[in-house]
């Protein structure tokens, strides 16, 4: 039985604490927690696209602008990620100051979860271009760089339940999880990396796509990447 | 008026929703979100003392063993560090597969909360030290490297706030939680990292300690960090 979560058939559901996810509006806490009672162990296994987004350069600029400046910088950057990757059916698993990562697949399945973490990735970029262009222009202290989003999507096999005794917040970990890591971590403002397989999976959306190979840390074999590029 | 958080008197306010926070169960999830309550603006400003912990090595390891070990390994390290953190009076805020942050003197106050901070780091050592090794030693497929954690310990003006307007949920921001996730990342294994301002306000816990200059990615200045190794 699908469970309202918007208008006045979602108040009952309310009271009883079933409310929207604070990882994606469209599902609902029972829809985000569901996975518990199907595992018996404390995780499952599950292909996944990741995406790790970041602000380029934001160590130095957080040393050198106003923290009022700075937090809505990370404020904006964190919705307009959100937007960006609820419009294609992914959860936004993560915040960490200026960075966040990004699950497609699950919980909401979806047969192109690869194209759709590749399409979501490329709306990260055009509405943070105009959103932290407005921030720029809008402040009589201009920050030192032009601002720019790094942004890695990878797809593979992940852990995902709760790691931690204390605290009931599904993730997902593995070495996919830290591969995406690493590669948003080589991405340049403005850029887009997607490895091998991930562009594999979305092969319309990589045809003519230039190709970097990236040597990424903790990690023994070089990495190839589709990079797409802001505007691309 | 203080609000029981266990035993039988906590049960009706468990049925109002005021629980122990998820982030110390010390304190309740009223206490947690009554800074909203008092800033005018959607942050505050504060003076405190950020850790972050990482397993060394994590990437590396997380492409070689078995996901199952992996997430024994996770969840091992962070109920270890959420323990070590608690019995100091701090909060885990954020977890990020084989990492964490954590935040002393908010919302707990705490007049040395950089000792408390170093005192967490020097448990955390203890405490990983030993359940790694039980990690490593009860397998039969031993890890490839030996297991350490990594610490940054750093004092300073952070901002507090709800950076996100989808996502209840507070966090710190600012340079100096930027210059602490630097410092961690040039922990080696079994090492803490003290920066000098969060030295200098716990002075009897760092005489005789061995300093290092550090040149961290997007801090211009060089750091000079104190270093404590496992077993001081």
């Amino acid at each position: 039985m699908p469970i309202p979560i918007r208008g006045p058939l979602a108040v009952p559901f309310r009271l009883c604490g079933i409310t929207q996810s604070k990882m994606n509006p469209n599902i609902c806490t029972i829809c985000e927690r569901s996975f518990r009672y199907v595992k018996k162990q404390r995780h499952i296994s599950a292909n996944a696209t990741i995406l790790f987004a970041d602000i380029r350069g934001y160590t130095h600029l957080s040393e050198r602008i106003d923290p009022i400046v700075l937090s809505e910088i990370v404020s904006g950057f964190q919705d307009q990620c959100a937007q960006s990757i609820w419009a294609h059916d992914g959860i936004v698993n993560k915040q960490m100051g200026d960075g966040l990562m990004a699950i497609f697949n699950f919980p909401i399945k979806s047969e192109h979860h690869a194209a759709a973490a590749v399409r979501a990735a490329v709306e990260i970029q055009r509405r943070c271009a105009s959103a932290l262009g407005d921030l720029e222009s809008g402040h009589a202290e201009p920050a030192p760089e032009a601002l720019g989003v790094g942004v890695g999507v990878h797809t593979g096999e992940v852990e995902i339940g709760e790691f931690s005794n204390f605290r009931s917040e599904f993730t997902a970990i593995g070495g996919a999880v830290n591969l995406t890591a690493r590669l948003e971590s080589q991405a340049a403002p403005g850029e887009i990396l997607v490895s091998s397989a991930a562009a594999k999976e979305a092969p319309d959306l990589m045809a003519g796509i230039a190709t970097r190979s990236l040597t990424l840390k903790g990690i023994e074999r070089p990495i190839l990447a589709h990079v797409l590029t802001r505007g691309v």
